[in-house]
């Protein structure tokens, strides 16, 4: 099975931009972790439906990455393409591919954690196996 | 009885500014939120034990206005000075000043509610009395 | 004539939500900002291209002002409504109106100003008349 | 040689934490970014004093990494210390450690260009031999 890749057209705003006229990297984050609130949007289930029915608290990063290959400027016109690229039992990880003119700008990922409330520590959070819908729903024929 | 004014010296970051070369004007409402959080740590009550003393969830905003005389630019060193100017009941209006080398570059207000969570209404909020000790620790003899 | 109102359909950002789970107030002002240049972008001309045509370096902030309303969530959709509420000979004050199913949330302005660099003063600037094709291209007949 | 550590005591504040009640992850880079500059500043010179001295137009960002161990959330003191790990001719890394109460929360490292306009091609970036001076003012003995 192949993963499902969401793709959001942007443009790049003056408030992301820095003196040097180009993006501020952790704007770049910013993106990363909005495309993939996005792409799961795509199971069918909202955030907030996500946290009711699976009993998840959120899905907290564990790492990230990021390789700046062109800079993106005021106005550049954006595409961000995300897929997960590798389900752990718990964990997974999230590719993000910024492109512009058809060419990579940006690329990286987000390994994050499928994640409860631990009821033993106040505060802390407990990985949680992810179910299989949400695999399967992110997964194209 | 007077005010007290908390001051604080800051250096404009890389980060907050746009490709004019000058601040964003969204992080100067970032600096007030921040400075408002720095002057009520002069009651003596961190942020957490203002909410658990007092029951609030916290102080959300009425309204914001700010007026802008003189850029800041990366690496400026700047003042930001503030001060309760008004306590109502339940509201009270903070007023921030930033100045560069002793010229005022920005000002404006914060209106503000003490608040906490309202039992008749889910995700609500009720506007508190503010406590007395609140508004005698934000003035000087 | 009438001002011509651009409608931009936004769904709140994780990354834009504080702790109380409602957006963190200085970002309905990048809000603000982002929808300014929206809005300008309906003159026909990007804004690289109205620099360039029209000799200005940007439209700096004089003021800005928001009252809150009611408070937005992660997830939630809103709209915000942008317009031209008055010209002056230089500067400009926009209007913004961000509603919610429906009922506004937040409101606000910003006035702004046309501004070339000032030849005369290093890193200074200068207002300039505002051309009559951008204030007729912002109004509706 | 070994490298000089900056150290810098810093607050977590209210609008960069999130609605899980943490720290919004691309902040933790926003915090390396202003770090890296407080780092350099170590050398003597200001950001924009080494940019005319040497006539670099900054450090542009060929990479970064971050890994995630412990949440900080709102009022949390934490320490960033940062240093370069590795100089390369043109490049180099700084390393970030982020620690609370002693433990280590956060830390990433930023690949950086040290790099002046290209003459031959208008907005391109050149990469330029670091100075020894800033490798040897970035060293303590």
């Amino acid at each position: 099975m192949a993963a499902l890749v969401n793709r959001r057209q942007l443009r790049i705003e003056w408030g992301q931009c820095d003196p040097a006229g180009i993006v501020f990297y952790p704007q770049y984050l910013m993106m990363f972790d909005a495309s993939t609130g996005v792409l799961f949007a795509r199971t069918g289930h909202s955030a907030s439906e996500m946290r009711e029915k699976f009993g998840i608290i959120g899905m907290p990063l564990v790492e990230a990455g990021v390789r700046f290959l062109l800079p993106c400027r005021f106005d550049d016109e954006i595409a961000v393409e995300s897929h997960v690229e590798e389900w752990g039992r718990s964990s997974f990880t999230v590719r993000h591919r910024i492109s512009k003119s058809g060419e990579l700008a940006v690329e990286g990922f987000e390994k994050r954690v499928w994640a409860s409330a631990d009821p033993a520590k106040p505060g802390g959070i407990k990985a949680q196996k992810i179910p299989s819908e949400i695999v399967s729903a992110l997964s194209s024929a």
